[in-house]
Protein backbone atom coordinates (compact mmCIF):
# COMPACT_ATOMS: atom_id res chain seq x y z
CA UNK A 1 0.00 0.00 0.00
CA UNK A 2 1.74 3.52 -1.28
CA UNK A 3 1.35 6.09 1.18
CA UNK A 4 1.08 9.85 0.93
CA UNK A 5 4.24 11.54 1.17
CA UNK A 6 5.13 14.51 3.10
CA UNK A 7 5.35 17.73 2.83
CA UNK A 8 8.83 18.76 4.58
CA UNK A 9 9.82 22.37 5.02
CA UNK A 10 13.40 23.83 5.98
CA UNK A 11 14.02 26.91 6.67
CA UNK A 12 17.76 28.37 8.90
CA UNK A 13 20.07 30.62 8.11
CA UNK A 14 22.51 30.73 4.91
CA UNK A 15 25.34 28.69 6.01
CA UNK A 16 23.46 26.00 8.55
CA UNK A 17 24.10 23.34 6.02
CA UNK A 18 20.39 23.22 4.90
CA UNK A 19 21.31 21.18 1.72
CA UNK A 20 24.27 19.28 2.76
CA UNK A 21 22.30 17.77 5.32
CA UNK A 22 19.00 16.93 3.02
CA UNK A 23 21.37 15.75 0.62
CA UNK A 24 23.55 13.66 2.78
CA UNK A 25 20.15 12.31 3.85
CA UNK A 26 18.35 11.42 0.95
CA UNK A 27 21.32 10.27 -1.27
CA UNK A 28 20.25 7.61 -2.93
CA UNK A 29 16.54 7.64 -2.55
CA UNK A 30 14.02 7.51 -4.56
CA UNK A 31 11.37 8.94 -2.06
CA UNK A 32 12.71 12.63 -1.59
CA UNK A 33 12.14 15.44 -4.18
CA UNK A 34 12.79 18.89 -3.88
CA UNK A 35 10.04 21.67 -4.55
CA UNK A 36 10.77 23.57 -7.39
CA UNK A 37 9.70 27.24 -7.27
CA UNK A 38 8.45 29.92 -9.75
CA UNK A 39 10.20 33.11 -9.95
CA UNK A 40 9.64 36.42 -11.83
CA UNK A 41 13.32 37.08 -12.42
CA UNK A 42 15.36 36.58 -14.88
CA UNK A 43 17.61 33.60 -15.25
CA UNK A 44 21.33 33.70 -14.36
CA UNK A 45 23.82 32.25 -17.19
CA UNK A 46 23.57 28.67 -17.10
CA UNK A 47 20.41 28.66 -15.00
CA UNK A 48 18.02 26.35 -16.69
CA UNK A 49 13.71 26.52 -16.83
CA UNK A 50 12.63 23.77 -14.41
CA UNK A 51 15.88 23.30 -12.94
CA UNK A 52 16.52 25.63 -10.91
CA UNK A 53 13.34 27.66 -10.88
CA UNK A 54 10.46 27.80 -13.20
CA UNK A 55 10.99 31.20 -15.38
CA UNK A 56 7.79 33.41 -15.50
CA UNK A 57 6.67 36.61 -16.34
CA UNK A 58 4.86 39.00 -13.83
CA UNK A 59 1.69 38.99 -15.32
CA UNK A 60 1.39 34.70 -14.95
CA UNK A 61 2.59 35.50 -11.34
CA UNK A 62 0.60 37.85 -9.87
CA UNK A 63 -2.09 35.58 -11.79
CA UNK A 64 -0.89 32.47 -9.65
CA UNK A 65 -0.76 34.64 -6.43
CA UNK A 66 -4.70 35.58 -7.40
CA UNK A 67 -6.01 31.97 -8.19
CA UNK A 68 -4.16 30.25 -4.94
CA UNK A 69 -1.82 28.33 -7.30
CA UNK A 70 1.20 29.38 -4.83
CA UNK A 71 1.08 27.39 -1.88
CA UNK A 72 3.76 30.20 -0.35
CA UNK A 73 5.03 33.03 -1.83
CA UNK A 74 7.28 36.16 -1.13
CA UNK A 75 8.84 39.29 -2.94
CA UNK A 76 12.86 39.72 -2.75
CA UNK A 77 14.37 43.29 -4.09
CA UNK A 78 11.17 43.63 -6.28
CA UNK A 79 10.57 39.61 -7.29
CA UNK A 80 8.14 37.34 -6.71
CA UNK A 81 8.71 33.94 -5.70
CA UNK A 82 6.35 31.45 -4.97
CA UNK A 83 5.75 27.64 -4.43
CA UNK A 84 3.67 25.85 -7.23
CA UNK A 85 0.64 23.89 -5.25
CA UNK A 86 -0.30 21.67 -8.12
CA UNK A 87 3.36 20.21 -8.51
CA UNK A 88 3.69 19.47 -4.68
CA UNK A 89 0.17 17.99 -4.52
CA UNK A 90 0.93 15.71 -7.38
CA UNK A 91 4.44 14.42 -5.88
CA UNK A 92 2.97 13.92 -2.32
CA UNK A 93 0.08 11.78 -4.01
CA UNK A 94 2.49 9.83 -5.64
CA UNK A 95 4.36 9.04 -2.08
CA UNK A 96 6.88 11.44 -2.48
CA UNK A 97 8.26 13.29 0.17
CA UNK A 98 8.65 16.83 -1.51
CA UNK A 99 11.54 19.17 0.42
CA UNK A 100 10.58 23.12 0.25
CA UNK A 101 13.75 25.05 1.86
CA UNK A 102 12.18 28.39 1.87
CA UNK A 103 12.39 31.53 4.66
CA UNK A 104 10.60 31.73 7.14
CA UNK A 105 8.15 33.63 6.14
CA UNK A 106 6.83 31.11 3.20
CA UNK A 107 7.23 28.63 5.96
CA UNK A 108 4.50 30.47 8.30
CA UNK A 109 1.90 30.37 4.94
CA UNK A 110 2.80 26.84 4.24
CA UNK A 111 2.59 25.70 7.87
CA UNK A 112 -1.90 27.56 7.79
CA UNK A 113 -2.75 25.88 4.60
CA UNK A 114 -0.95 22.16 4.74
CA UNK A 115 -1.19 21.75 8.80
CA UNK A 116 0.08 18.37 8.67
CA UNK A 117 3.56 19.93 6.72
CA UNK A 118 6.55 19.07 8.91
CA UNK A 119 8.19 21.95 9.55
CA UNK A 120 12.34 21.47 10.48
CA UNK A 121 14.25 24.73 11.81
CA UNK A 122 18.13 24.30 11.42
CA UNK A 123 21.12 25.94 12.33
CA UNK A 124 24.53 26.43 13.27
CA UNK A 125 26.09 25.07 16.74
CA UNK A 126 26.27 29.04 17.38
CA UNK A 127 26.69 32.71 15.97
CA UNK A 128 30.34 32.93 16.25
CA UNK A 129 30.41 29.39 13.99
CA UNK A 130 28.34 30.62 11.74
CA UNK A 131 30.41 34.04 10.84
CA UNK A 132 33.11 31.53 10.50
CA UNK A 133 31.25 29.59 8.00
CA UNK A 134 30.13 32.44 5.70
CA UNK A 135 33.74 33.94 6.23
CA UNK A 136 35.16 30.71 5.02
CA UNK A 137 32.54 30.60 2.22
CA UNK A 138 34.18 33.55 0.79
CA UNK A 139 30.94 34.79 -1.24
CA UNK A 140 29.91 37.61 1.06
CA UNK A 141 31.33 40.82 2.02
CA UNK A 142 31.91 41.44 5.52
CA UNK A 143 28.42 43.75 5.13
CA UNK A 144 26.57 41.48 3.46
CA UNK A 145 27.79 38.96 6.86
CA UNK A 146 27.22 41.21 9.24
CA UNK A 147 23.40 41.50 7.28
CA UNK A 148 23.40 37.68 7.46
CA UNK A 149 23.91 37.40 10.76
CA UNK A 150 21.25 40.29 11.53
CA UNK A 151 18.94 38.08 9.85
CA UNK A 152 19.12 35.28 11.07
CA UNK A 153 18.65 36.34 14.93
CA UNK A 154 15.62 37.71 13.43
CA UNK A 155 14.57 34.15 12.01
CA UNK A 156 15.58 32.52 15.23
CA UNK A 157 13.02 34.85 16.99
CA UNK A 158 9.90 33.52 14.72
CA UNK A 159 11.37 29.42 15.00
CA UNK A 160 8.84 28.43 17.68
CA UNK A 161 6.61 27.69 14.42
CA UNK A 162 8.85 24.67 13.42
CA UNK A 163 8.37 21.84 15.27
CA UNK A 164 12.12 20.29 15.00
CA UNK A 165 15.40 21.93 15.69
CA UNK A 166 18.21 20.14 14.31
CA UNK A 167 21.54 21.24 15.14
CA UNK A 168 24.48 21.19 12.14
CA UNK A 169 27.58 20.52 14.33
CA UNK A 170 28.19 17.45 12.39
CA UNK A 171 26.42 17.10 9.03
CA UNK A 172 26.18 13.20 9.52
CA UNK A 173 24.60 13.36 12.92
CA UNK A 174 22.23 16.59 11.54
CA UNK A 175 21.01 13.99 8.35
CA UNK A 176 20.28 11.42 10.67
CA UNK A 177 18.48 13.38 12.58
CA UNK A 178 16.62 14.63 9.35
CA UNK A 179 15.75 10.97 8.33
CA UNK A 180 14.19 9.96 12.01
CA UNK A 181 12.59 12.87 11.78
CA UNK A 182 11.09 11.72 8.53
CA UNK A 183 10.72 8.08 9.55
CA UNK A 184 8.68 8.97 12.60
CA UNK A 185 6.33 11.43 10.89
CA UNK A 186 5.15 8.62 8.49
CA UNK A 187 4.22 6.53 11.68
CA UNK A 188 1.98 8.94 12.53
CA UNK A 189 -1.07 7.09 13.52
CA UNK A 190 -3.38 9.68 12.42
CA UNK A 191 -2.25 8.92 8.78
CA UNK A 192 -2.48 5.10 9.07
CA UNK A 193 -6.22 4.88 11.07
CA UNK A 194 -6.76 2.26 8.18
CA UNK A 195 -3.95 -0.19 9.59
CA UNK A 196 -6.53 -0.84 12.70
CA UNK A 197 -9.88 -1.28 10.45
CA UNK B 1 23.75 20.35 28.14
CA UNK B 2 21.53 17.10 29.83
CA UNK B 3 18.05 17.75 28.50
CA UNK B 4 14.94 16.13 30.34
CA UNK B 5 14.75 12.43 29.41
CA UNK B 6 10.88 11.08 27.53
CA UNK B 7 8.14 9.61 28.74
CA UNK B 8 7.17 6.95 26.48
CA UNK B 9 4.07 4.98 26.46
CA UNK B 10 3.96 2.06 24.47
CA UNK B 11 0.41 -0.43 24.32
CA UNK B 12 -0.87 -3.16 21.93
CA UNK B 13 -2.43 -6.22 22.47
CA UNK B 14 -0.17 -9.39 23.67
CA UNK B 15 1.76 -10.69 21.46
CA UNK B 16 2.39 -7.60 19.25
CA UNK B 17 5.50 -8.34 20.25
CA UNK B 18 5.79 -5.09 21.92
CA UNK B 19 8.83 -6.23 24.52
CA UNK B 20 11.03 -7.78 22.20
CA UNK B 21 11.04 -4.40 20.16
CA UNK B 22 11.86 -2.34 22.86
CA UNK B 23 14.60 -4.15 24.03
CA UNK B 24 16.21 -4.45 20.15
CA UNK B 25 16.09 -0.53 20.01
CA UNK B 26 17.64 -0.19 23.48
CA UNK B 27 19.91 -2.69 24.01
CA UNK B 28 23.18 -1.48 25.09
CA UNK B 29 21.27 1.76 25.83
CA UNK B 30 22.17 3.55 28.87
CA UNK B 31 19.47 6.37 28.62
CA UNK B 32 16.56 4.23 28.94
CA UNK B 33 14.40 2.41 32.02
CA UNK B 34 11.46 0.62 32.50
CA UNK B 35 9.36 1.98 35.04
CA UNK B 36 8.49 -0.75 37.75
CA UNK B 37 4.33 -0.57 38.43
CA UNK B 38 3.17 -1.01 42.46
CA UNK B 39 0.86 -3.57 42.98
CA UNK B 40 -1.26 -5.17 45.76
CA UNK B 41 -1.27 -8.75 44.53
CA UNK B 42 1.02 -11.09 45.98
CA UNK B 43 4.22 -11.62 44.98
CA UNK B 44 4.71 -15.10 42.32
CA UNK B 45 7.51 -17.29 42.98
CA UNK B 46 10.61 -16.10 41.63
CA UNK B 47 9.42 -12.32 41.52
CA UNK B 48 11.60 -10.07 43.48
CA UNK B 49 10.28 -6.44 45.17
CA UNK B 50 11.37 -3.21 43.22
CA UNK B 51 12.15 -5.92 39.69
CA UNK B 52 8.81 -7.42 38.78
CA UNK B 53 6.95 -4.55 40.96
CA UNK B 54 7.16 -3.04 43.47
CA UNK B 55 4.29 -4.97 45.81
CA UNK B 56 2.46 -2.92 48.83
CA UNK B 57 -0.74 -3.32 50.48
CA UNK B 58 -4.04 -2.25 49.79
CA UNK B 59 -4.50 0.87 52.00
CA UNK B 60 -0.92 1.71 51.08
CA UNK B 61 -2.01 1.58 47.26
CA UNK B 62 -5.95 3.76 47.95
CA UNK B 63 -3.58 6.70 49.71
CA UNK B 64 -1.06 6.51 46.94
CA UNK B 65 -4.21 7.29 44.47
CA UNK B 66 -6.03 9.35 47.09
CA UNK B 67 -2.81 11.57 47.00
CA UNK B 68 -1.98 11.69 43.14
CA UNK B 69 1.31 9.57 43.49
CA UNK B 70 0.21 7.74 40.97
CA UNK B 71 0.71 8.51 37.43
CA UNK B 72 -2.11 6.24 35.90
CA UNK B 73 -3.61 3.35 38.00
CA UNK B 74 -6.61 0.60 37.21
CA UNK B 75 -7.90 -2.35 38.87
CA UNK B 76 -7.72 -6.02 36.98
CA UNK B 77 -9.18 -9.28 38.73
CA UNK B 78 -9.12 -7.22 42.34
CA UNK B 79 -5.96 -6.39 42.74
CA UNK B 80 -4.74 -3.00 42.15
CA UNK B 81 -1.86 -1.77 39.42
CA UNK B 82 -0.54 1.47 38.90
CA UNK B 83 2.67 3.81 38.22
CA UNK B 84 4.67 5.85 40.89
CA UNK B 85 4.73 9.27 39.69
CA UNK B 86 8.19 10.41 41.63
CA UNK B 87 10.37 7.55 40.39
CA UNK B 88 9.50 8.33 36.70
CA UNK B 89 9.12 11.92 37.30
CA UNK B 90 12.90 11.76 38.71
CA UNK B 91 14.12 9.17 36.00
CA UNK B 92 13.11 11.84 33.60
CA UNK B 93 14.90 14.86 35.62
CA UNK B 94 18.19 12.85 35.03
CA UNK B 95 17.83 12.63 31.85
CA UNK B 96 16.66 9.04 31.22
CA UNK B 97 14.17 7.68 28.96
CA UNK B 98 11.30 6.04 30.39
CA UNK B 99 8.95 3.34 28.89
CA UNK B 100 6.21 2.72 30.37
CA UNK B 101 4.45 -0.61 29.28
CA UNK B 102 0.43 -0.38 29.93
CA UNK B 103 -2.77 -0.65 28.56
CA UNK B 104 -5.00 1.78 26.69
CA UNK B 105 -6.98 2.93 30.31
CA UNK B 106 -3.79 3.42 31.63
CA UNK B 107 -2.27 5.46 28.75
CA UNK B 108 -5.33 7.62 28.23
CA UNK B 109 -4.68 8.58 32.30
CA UNK B 110 -0.98 9.43 31.54
CA UNK B 111 -1.92 11.55 27.77
CA UNK B 112 -4.23 13.91 30.14
CA UNK B 113 -1.12 14.04 32.97
CA UNK B 114 2.05 14.40 31.33
CA UNK B 115 0.94 15.75 27.32
CA UNK B 116 4.27 15.57 26.06
CA UNK B 117 4.17 11.49 26.83
CA UNK B 118 5.33 10.00 23.35
CA UNK B 119 2.66 7.55 22.92
CA UNK B 120 3.34 4.84 20.88
CA UNK B 121 0.62 1.95 19.74
CA UNK B 122 2.34 -1.81 18.71
CA UNK B 123 0.33 -3.75 16.79
CA UNK B 124 0.96 -7.30 14.46
CA UNK B 125 0.50 -7.35 10.99
CA UNK B 126 -2.92 -8.84 11.02
CA UNK B 127 -5.56 -10.34 13.70
CA UNK B 128 -4.66 -13.45 12.04
CA UNK B 129 -1.12 -13.23 12.49
CA UNK B 130 -1.91 -12.52 16.29
CA UNK B 131 -3.68 -15.42 16.39
CA UNK B 132 -0.89 -17.71 15.00
CA UNK B 133 1.47 -16.08 17.84
CA UNK B 134 -0.76 -16.49 20.36
CA UNK B 135 -1.56 -20.25 19.55
CA UNK B 136 2.27 -20.76 18.91
CA UNK B 137 3.24 -19.08 22.34
CA UNK B 138 0.89 -21.73 24.06
CA UNK B 139 0.86 -20.09 27.48
CA UNK B 140 -3.37 -19.33 26.73
CA UNK B 141 -6.24 -21.73 25.86
CA UNK B 142 -8.10 -21.24 22.76
CA UNK B 143 -10.70 -19.56 24.88
CA UNK B 144 -8.45 -17.05 26.22
CA UNK B 145 -6.92 -16.19 23.01
CA UNK B 146 -10.47 -15.43 21.66
CA UNK B 147 -10.99 -13.15 24.98
CA UNK B 148 -7.38 -11.62 23.97
CA UNK B 149 -8.04 -11.30 20.31
CA UNK B 150 -11.54 -9.35 20.99
CA UNK B 151 -9.67 -7.00 23.51
CA UNK B 152 -6.95 -5.93 20.88
CA UNK B 153 -9.73 -5.36 18.63
CA UNK B 154 -11.37 -3.18 21.58
CA UNK B 155 -8.10 -1.58 21.85
CA UNK B 156 -7.57 -1.07 18.54
CA UNK B 157 -11.06 0.96 18.48
CA UNK B 158 -9.51 3.42 21.52
CA UNK B 159 -5.73 3.93 19.52
CA UNK B 160 -6.28 7.56 18.08
CA UNK B 161 -5.17 8.54 21.13
CA UNK B 162 -1.32 7.70 20.29
CA UNK B 163 0.58 9.75 18.40
CA UNK B 164 2.17 6.70 16.45
CA UNK B 165 1.46 3.32 15.10
CA UNK B 166 4.16 0.61 14.33
CA UNK B 167 3.16 -2.24 12.67
CA UNK B 168 5.23 -4.91 13.89
CA UNK B 169 5.67 -7.25 10.82
CA UNK B 170 9.87 -7.51 11.36
CA UNK B 171 11.13 -6.93 14.47
CA UNK B 172 14.15 -5.49 13.40
CA UNK B 173 12.04 -2.78 11.53
CA UNK B 174 9.97 -2.33 14.20
CA UNK B 175 13.11 -1.43 16.77
CA UNK B 176 14.60 0.92 14.62
CA UNK B 177 11.18 2.87 13.98
CA UNK B 178 10.90 3.18 17.65
CA UNK B 179 14.41 4.66 17.67
CA UNK B 180 13.30 6.77 14.98
CA UNK B 181 10.56 8.06 16.83
CA UNK B 182 12.34 8.77 20.52
CA UNK B 183 15.51 10.30 18.01
CA UNK B 184 12.83 13.10 16.44
CA UNK B 185 11.18 13.78 19.98
CA UNK B 186 14.12 15.02 21.61
CA UNK B 187 14.34 17.52 18.57
CA UNK B 188 11.04 19.06 19.22
CA UNK B 189 11.40 22.81 19.02
CA UNK B 190 9.03 23.22 22.40
CA UNK B 191 11.70 21.56 24.12
CA UNK B 192 15.01 23.19 22.89
CA UNK B 193 14.45 26.46 22.36
CA UNK B 194 17.47 27.61 24.86
CA UNK B 195 19.44 26.66 21.71
CA UNK B 196 17.65 29.87 19.81
CA UNK B 197 18.79 32.36 22.72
Amino acid sequence: MSEKGKLIVISGPSGAGKSTIVFKAIEGRTDFCFSTSVTTRAPRPGEEDGREYFFIDRERYDQMVADGELLEHAEYVNNGYGTPRAYVEQKLAEGMNVVLDIEVQGARQVHESVPDAVMIFIIPPSMEELRRRLIRRGTDSMEAIEGRLMRARQEYAEAEIYDYLIVNEDADVAASEFSAIVKAEHLRTRDRLYLLK
